[in-house]
């Protein structure tokens, strides 16, 4: 089989695709043509670099008023996010919290953090994230529902909150989701790291939690530096959120007095200064990232032996990482197309390694995960930076 | 007595060291007159503003350089930075760790996050820190000692660690902490958020941890919006704070494995270009701060019912935050005096609500504490910031 695998094909279609000036096209860089510098200028002559300062509050109004959701607090990464979305969901020590095999290891870590355990599910192939049809078949078997909530049969704990991830940035099947979780009283935290600038049925990921989990690390749609930020509808939870994550200080002219045991999360305002011009450029870069898609999926549509990842249906994706699937038959190819694509000058890289096979995690509870293990030895990132989608007026 | 607290001498002897020209003297305010813009730029052209670049590297080599101390790992805030040296020093759930009462919050709850329980320590007159003298008497009665550690006899829990902390950048006394770390088995632990450039006979505060953490939050001595330091002179513990702070990512050419539960508390590259451009200023901060305290001394030594608080005896402190103590007889007049500085244009605040008597940390384990409660009831900090001290060379 190894001898017609068409790499000569695939990485062709891909450069065609892609600049031919530049040594090496990587995975993902931002793009700092807007307001960054004069933001972040003007935040420094304040002097406010640190975690008060306007461009915070700013950062977080834009944040509401395009993703729609009511209430925003950002903080200093997307696993601070998720730590606090988990802790303001009642996550416990001794609970479990089921979560994607297929994920960064945030998604996880999160939930030891709570002094939780993870709980591996499996994804779909139409969507690469949580498969609730799967999932609630899993469940049938494995926990009995009462008043006061859903028990792992087999390990008498608690299971308290469902985290699907959306990966790469297309949306899982929410209504799907809702569907189990209501089903079996688990509460919804949506981890939208991945996904700013994806919508699911007209409504901005995030919504259907809940909380939610944004990031904007380096290598995000929008960046600053590191950051970010925890959604939420619910008035009281945004609150708690700003609590929480701001070393629950009780505000007082000058007493310093604080009343929970609590984070140092607040994102700085020099990182915020960044966040909010990047963030006014966010239609633009989907824009531009949705156009290096389309242009992708074009070049490589003739092309045997793998498929390109389109968004699923009823979602509208950011296209945060492109995709690449390879052929069901061409499973074992992956790391010499990995190699090929790397000495043409194309940064790719595979799925993260699945959490129930890192070593922290290996002993965690966990139902059928073979299409996550299918998916990861066929998934190939390749260059997504929205520059590569050329000039687009803003959308 | 209140008719006799001389609250017009003491606002006219501060007001007497500061610019007339400011409508309110902040507390402590940062300084951007060095390289920070031209760092700052550097960085977002590069575009590396996120947890890889240069700029943390050197950020990290610029601390090494300065303190001493052989390893330093820049982290996202002096919070995450406790939280990953006590558990590099085994702190683990169950376990007691001795705190002073008197300190921030971060040094408490860094303890809770480990899962342990913080155990409230009292403070000396003459540093405000820890007392060594007074900890040893309340140890010998407490605990049991033997071959694997220190045992509290009332809770049956071990205690782990002391972390003191130098209070407003002076220096505990820190040959006597040594020594009631070796008598009783405990790892020592230097809460140095608040004494960058705080000296104790002729090393740089951190170097006799086992771990220490520094701050670069906006109100210290050198900021990078926020960041902290973890610093060790130990080179496993200095490996594996660097693995335990960037997600314990195991070194691959593309693939995304992990090995530990871990965090992700890198510095931002971006946030390290400022604190570059800052630490190259440190010297100067210093001599400016250690000029504005003399003048304080000076103008305060003639002024009845408050004393201007100097280093401790074998140090030479950075002077973070200027204190002035309320003399013991006019205890009572400290929120008074707090209000009529705030009517002067003068910013100032009391010391911390200490830690015992926060809610959360209300039913943790403590000993006699009196001295803490006397000094909080005295204590007044005053503006701090370098820039009052004048123009001096760099030192």
């Amino acid at each position: 089989m190894t001898n017609h695998f068409p790499y000569e094909d695939i990485v062709k279609a891909i450069k065609s695709v892609l600049p031919e000036n530049l040594p090496v096209v990587p995975l993902h860089e931002p793009n700092f043509n807007g307001n960054e510098w004069a933001y972040v200028k003007e935040c420094l002559d304040s002097g406010w670099v640190s975690s008060v300062g306007a461009y915070v509050d700013r950062f977080e109004d834009l944040l509401i008023e395009y993703t729609g959701v009511k209430h925003a607090v950002a903080v200093v990464n997307g696993t601070a996010a998720l730590h606090v979305c988990l802790l303001l969901a009642g996550v416990k020590p001794g609970d479990e919290v089921l979560v994607p095999t297929l994920t960064f290891v945030a998604t996880a870590n999160a939930v030891v953090y709570c002094g939780a355990t993870p709980h591996f599910v499996d994804s779909a192939i139409s969507t690469l994230g949580v498969d609730p049809t799967k999932l609630d078949e899993y469940l049938q078997e494995t926990v009995t529902v009462n008043h006061d909530g859903c028990y792992n049969k087999v390990t008498g704990r608690p299971i308290r909150a469902l985290v699907p991830m959306h990966t790469f940035g297309h949306p899982v099947d929410l209504d799907g989701i809702v569907e189990v979780c209501n089903k079996y009283r688990l509460l919804l935290v949506e981890d939208a790291a991945e996904s700013l600038g994806s919508f699911y049925k007209e409504k901005h990921t995030g919504h259907h939690g809940l909380l939610s989990a944004l990031s904007f690390n380096g290598n995000k749609v929008v960046t600053s530096g590191g950051g970010g930020a925890i959604l939420t509808n619910n008035e009281d939870l945004g609150r708690l959120a700003k609590h929480l994550t701001t070393t629950a200080r009780v505000a007082h002219p000058w007493e310093l007095r604080h009343d929970l045991v609590a984070y140092n999360y607040r994102m700085p305002n020099i990182n915020a200064a960044l966040g909010c011009a990047q963030l006014e450029q966010l239609p633009s870069f989907i824009t531009q990232k949705r156009i290096l898609a389309k242009r992708y999926q074009k070049a490589l549509v003739s092309v045997s032996g793998a498929t390109f990842f389109t968004e699923p249906k009823s979602a509208r994706s950011n296209y945060w990482l492109n995709t690449l699937l390879l052929d069901q038959n061409f499973v074992g190819q992956r790391d010499s197309l990995l190699e090929i694509l790397g000495s043409n000058g194309v940064q790719a890289r595979p799925a993260w390694t699945p959490m129930h096979r890192l070593p922290m995690f290996q002993d965690c509870p966990r139902m059928d995960l073979s299409t996550s293990e299918n998916l990861v030895s066929r998934i190939i990132n390749i260059p997504s930076s929205a520059v590569l989608g050329g000039d687009v007026l803003d959308a």
